[in-house]
């Protein structure tokens, strides 16, 4: 590992830290390290506040000048809420620049890299660049697409069953394999389920982690707004209730639940919830990021619909058997094999007892472009 | 790792290169130390040759006289085929035995440590015993129950699928994991299908993989004795085909069947197939491995036996979808997680694009005696 890699590797692992509290915006980390001492670091907190290179820049103070700074994402180039870092780096006197990701808008990648070489700085890319970018997967992805990144997660048996052929279902996996699905619902700005599951399994849908996790925006999709005024998505207000509903919902339904406070109702002109359109709407909405938990009715239309970016599934080593016990993706499903989409696995590990397979679209790999 | 380890590791990896070989004797390997010099090696080839000791002690010949000798099982007390290993090592004249196993045979565990601890050898026993035991699992559950070691091997999508809901099943996996799965019925005794895979499938069932491969004995559980005189199970005659069938089976079929070299008919007085008694047959036929390689309601039979005591299982990272979209085990299934048969990974890797996860049966695990 060079010395580049190794300062931008920590830079990374850094930026990785606030993956799931920076939303809508990307996690950065940067480093100013001048005659190869650290001088200064910093990490994007939260969207609004100062960007991670604008904190490297301020601890480093009179020392960035003739420095060399390292930072996981393009420094900016506009006005935002914030002046742009590019700027910022230019005017401390930065001598060299080394970037990983780029800026994933392609209106303005290569902007900010351009703006400090015109100002005599020395733009080093491409350093970690693949680490980096899997930092911020989900916000390239809204940026590209104004959608958020769908990730889909699944707990089964070895013979692929999410329930016996009775219907139990608790547990199949570990505590270690819950505990950890948990951090998913942290680092993802909403989480769905449709009406099925909300009616048999009434789930509360918070984070359950050590420490306070996020609690994502809790989405319903209920084209016959049948969700009962009981059920604990509607009752428990530790997060937003946003429930999708389609043409043929009950006005007295819909007035009723949006005159809760944590609640909001969404209705499409259709019979059936149209998947694009609601997955418009929540990037509209600046939700990057949304974690599919079942059941397998609403799976399938993610796969059929080609939004599935990822896929998170834990085995338990366990064998189930039977035709009628569910496996995890329901429905219709895809009938011809050429159809089917094609994930990368991009880990593979043992947690607990069970076995944890994380998997990403292939047209996600590789996708950003090189300077 | 020790000295005694690093030895012993050698001949568990000798012994390895014979797995699929021996059968119905176990994989063992030998070495012989003098002075810190290996002087003599050897590993059983085939049953009813020489045993891995008789080998080592050849090569080591007047050198043994005093030396050290590692073997991954137990040197065995009784007369078979050739004389007792105990006392060839006794006769040699070494002054040293480290052991791996223990022989898996509760009438005769310990004796040849006895035999030759009485001739005033010093006998170090559990050296890599985990190790050792794994390359003989089929063998001591062979010696153990009477039966073959039952592995179950399916392949499957993320979403558990092993075919599209139209039926479309070639192929999920990729080559490498198919060419891997291959390796399973290179080491196994025989190998099982129900008669709805060989209606649907028509497969030849030998193994294919680089050089030349052990083709198993090919099983067939087919109640009423459906299997059609075309199938390629009767017309190739690369291995034998044995077909398990029941009492209702036409006399004319059976007979007809019994004149083919290469077929067994073995009639039950059931209806459907009776596990346990075609099990125990097998054993009596020193079938000490066994691969179930589908279909569903086969596999879910074994799994409702609780005969299965390895699952092989590839996973392609790939979402099929569909309710009506068959998973590995079908059948009845169990309906009780409580009753749901427990196993424990044993390895987990990516095969080409593939995740490959082999588990066995918990109570599979450390069930050998210490001495």
């Amino acid at each position: 590992m060079s010395r580049d890699e190794q300062y931008m590797k920590t830079a990374i692992q850094m930026a990785g830290e606030t993956v799931g509290q920076t939303s809508p915006n990307p996690s950065v980390g940067a480093i100013v390290i001048k005659d190869n001492e650290l001088v200064g670091l910093g990490v994007h907190v939260k969207a609004g506040e100062a960007h991670a290179e604008v904190h490297a820049l301020q601890m480093a103070g009179e020392k960035a000048k003739g420095a060399e700074i390292y930072v996981t994402l393009e420094p900016c180039s506009h006005y935002g809420k914030t002046p742009p870092c590019a700027k910022a780096i230019i005017d401390a006197g930065i001598k060299r620049v080394v970037i990983a990701s780029h800026d994933p808008n392609p209106e303005v990648s290569g902007k900010g890299i351009n703006m400090m070489r015109e100002a005599g700085i020395e733009v080093e890319t491409n350093v970690l660049t693949e680490e980096a970018d899997r930092l911020n997967k989900d916000f390239f992805h809204f940026i590209q697409t104004g959608e958020p990144y769908v990730r889909l997660k699944a707990a089964m048996s070895l013979d692929g069953k999410i329930a016996t052929s009775t219907g139990e279902s608790q547990w199949i996996t570990g505590k270690e394999a819950r505990e950890d699905g948990h951090t998913y619902r942290h680092i993802s700005d909403a989480i769905l389920v449709g009406i099925q599951t909300v009616l048999s399994d009434d789930p509360t849908l918070t984070t359950r982690i050590e420490g306070k996790g996020n609690n994502p925006i809790r989405v319903v999709f209920d084209s016959n707004l049948r969700i009962p005024l009981s059920s604990k998505l509607i009752q428990n207000q530790e997060a937003p209730t946003w429930i999708f509903t389609g043409k043929h919902a009950s006005k007295n339904m819909v007035q009723k639940l949006q005159d809760v406070d944590h609640i909001r109702v969404i209705q499409q002109d259709v019979d059936q919830i149209d998947i694009h359109q609601a997955l418009q709407y929540l990037g509209e909405q600046k939700v990057t990021s949304l974690l599919v938990e079942g059941g397998g009715t609403i799976a399938d239309a993610f796969v059929r619909a080609g939004k599935v970016e990822e896929t998170i599934t834990y085995i338990a080593p366990k064998l189930i058997g039977g035709k009628d016990a569910s496996s995890p993706v329901a429905g219709k499903g895809i009938s011809e094999l050429k159809n089917v989409p094609d994930y990368q696995v991009v880990s593979n590990e043992q947690i607990g007892e069970d076995i944890k397979i994380v998997s990403v679209r292939r047209r996600e790999i590789n996708v950003y472009r090189d300077y």
